[in-house]
C-alpha cells in the first residue's frame, strides 16, 4: 500500500515544556508532505523527524494562535535559503494572509519563489485542496478564535490486479489498466473471463483527520463517520473540565466520545496542557471511551 | 564572586541543523538576565537552561535577520500567558519597532505586561543600559545590514573587607560600609587603622562582548582591550575566506586575531556555518592565533 504517514512534529499546547513543542504534524501521503499547523521550532523538527523540505508544498493552518504558525516565517525564511524555486501553499484563516505579507515584507525580500496565500474559510465544510490521489477538506471547530481542523481523504483506488490471472490466460500488459478500470477480458479464443476474476478488490480509501483546537462539538463525529485515523485535541483531563469549557478546549473523553461516535479506526490525542507532567491519566480517560486510543509524542510516526 | 555567567543558548548560524540552534545567549550577571539576541526556539532554550522567565527584563538584538529574532514574539506571547506584569525591555535597531508593534498587536492583544523598545543605533559605541553594577554598551559591527553587538562590563566595586581585622580592632559592623568607601578607622584609643590594611583589593571588574554577525574588523580590538570573554561569530573556516567576505561574516582565525589584539581573556566562537559537522576544525585554526579559544554549544554555561 502506498505510505499514509502521520509524523507528530509536536504535541504540546501554548506553554512550552522541555517535554513538548507546539502542535504541528505533517502527513505524508504517497511522498507528498503536508504540514497541519506550524509552530515554533517546525523547521527544526522537520529536520529532525528527516523530513524533506523539497517535497513539503502545502501548508494549513488552523487558526491564528501563536503556537499553531510561530513556526512559519522561519520555515518559508529558510526554505528560501536553501534555494528552493518552487511555489509553497499556505491554506490559513484570512487574517494570516496580511501578518504573513508583512513578514515576509521585512524578513524575506530576496526569496527566490512564490508564497501563495489561500484564505480558508473556517465556518464550513469544503475541499480545498485536490490531487490525483488525495483531498483535504476543512473541518469546522469551535475555539476562541475562528479555527477549523483538516481531513485528508484518500481517493478510491483501482483494483489490484491478479498476476496469476494474466499468466493463466496469457493476458498481455498492454491490458492492464483497462482491466483494472473495469473491463472484462476476451481471449483469442473469444472466451470472456469477467473482471471479478482478473482482480483483488482496491484497498478501501484511508482518511485522516486533524482536529485542533476546539471544544466538545457532538455534531464532529457526522463529518468524521468512518474515519480511519482521528487527531483530536485532549488539552484537559476530566479534573479541568472547567478549564476546558472556559477556553474552548476539550477533555480527554470528550475526544475519545468524538472519535467513538464517528467509529474512527484509531484515536490519536494531543495538545496536551503544560499541567500533566504524565499524560497517562489522559489516556487512561480517553481509553474508557474509546479503547483505540493513542497518546502522541514528538518525533513520533503512525502509519494510517 | 557574584555570579557572571553566559548561557549559550544557540550558536548555530542561518540554515537550522539537528545540531545547532540559531544563535543566542542569556548572560547571568549577579541574577538578572539578559537575553543576547533571540532566535527561533529561545523560550524552548530558556526552559531547557532552566533560567527564570521572571529574572530577564532586558533583550537585546544585534540585527535583524531571522536567526536573531525570530524567536521575540514567541517570547514575547508566553511570558504574557505566564501571567508576567513586569515590563520586557526590548534594545534593537529601530526597524525591529515597527515590525513587532505588528506582531504583538496581532498576537498579543491581551498582554498583561509592557514591552517597552529602545531603539539602538548600531554605528556608535554607547551606553544603552546601566544598573547599580553594570553597563551595556554598542560595539558597532559591520554586516550585511545594520549590526551591533553588546558589551556588558561590571563597574568597578568596592574592596573587600578582612574579617580578622575587624576582630583584631574590635571594629563594630556599623563602619564597614564607611571602611570599604575608603576610610581608616580610628580606635577608641586615638590609633589609626589605615584603609589599606583593613581590607583585600577589590575584584576586577570583569566584561563580556558579543560579537555577532560580523566581517573582520582590526579596529573592533580598540573598543574590547583588555575584555574578560569576548564572543566573537566564526561562521568560516579558512576553505571559506571567500564567502566569509561576500556574506560579511568572519573566519576562526579572523575571530581569534581580534581577541589576540584585544588581549581578550577568552574566546568563545559559535555562529557555525551548517556545512561543518565537526567544528573541531574552527577551533584549531583559532587557537594557532589565540589559544584560550573554546567552541560554544548549546545548553553549556560559561563562567566569567
Amino acid at each position: 500500500m502506498e505510505p499514509f504517514i502521520i509524523h507528530i512534529l509536536g504535541c504540546g499546547s501554548a506553554l512550552p515544556t522541555t517535554r513538548h513543542m507546539p502542535s504541528m504534524q505533517v502527513v505524508d501521503c504517497r511522498g507528498k508532505l503536508f504540514m497541519v499547523d506550524c509552530g515554533e521550532g517546525a523547521q527544526l523538527q522537520m529536520r529532525r523527524a528527516g523530513l524533506s523540505f523539497a517535497k513539503l508544498s502545502h501548508v494549513f493552518i488552523t487558526h491564528l494562535h501563536g503556537d499553531h504558525c510561530f513556526g512559519l516565517i522561519g520555515l518559508i525564511s529558510t526554505m528560501g535559503l536553501l534555494g528552493r524555486t518552487a511555489t509553497l501553499h499556505i491554506h490559513a484563516p484570512r487574517q494570516m494572509q496580511t501578518m504573513l505579507a508583512m513578514q515576509m515584507d521585512f524578513f524575506c525580500r530576496d526569496l527566490g519563489y512564490q508564497v501563495e496565500f489561500h484564505e480558508v474559510d473556517t465556518t464550513v465544510q469544503a475541499v480545498i485542496y485536490e490531487d490525483r490521489s488525495l483531498t483535504v477538506e476543512t473541518i469546522p471547530l469551535e475555539h476562541r478564535m475562528p479555527c477549523c481542523g483538516f481531513l485528508f481523504r484518500e481517493k478510491p483506488s483501482l483494483p489490484h490486479i491478479r498476476r496469476d490471472m494474466l499468466e493463466l490466460y496469457g493476458i498481455p500488459v498492454s491490458q492492464i489498466n483497462n482491466i483494472k478500470a473495469g473491463q472484462h477480458y476476451t481471449c483469442p479464443d473469444g472466451t470472456v473471463v469477467p473482471h471479478s476474476q482478473l482482480v483483488t478488490p482496491a484497498d478501501p480509501p484511508r482518511s485522516y483527520a486533524y482536529c485542533s483546537d476546539t471544544r466538545y462539538m457532538p455534531a464532529l463525529a457526522q463529518q468524521l463517520q468512518g474515519v480511519t485515523a482521528l487527531y483530536h485535541e485532549a488539552t484537559y483531563a476530566a479534573d479541568n473540565m472547567l478549564m476546558a469549557q472556559k477556553y474552548y478546549h476539550s477533555t480527554a473523553a470528550q475526544a475519545a466520545q468524538v472519535a467513538k461516535d464517528a467509529k474512527a479506526g484509531m484515536l490519536l490525542i494531543g495538545h496536551f496542557s503544560s499541567r500533566y507532567t504524565d499524560e497517562n491519566i489522559l489516556l487512561q480517560e480517553a481509553k474508557l471511551v474509546f479503547p483505540e486510543t493513542y497518546l502522541t509524542q514528538e518525533l513520533q510516526t503512525r502509519t494510517i
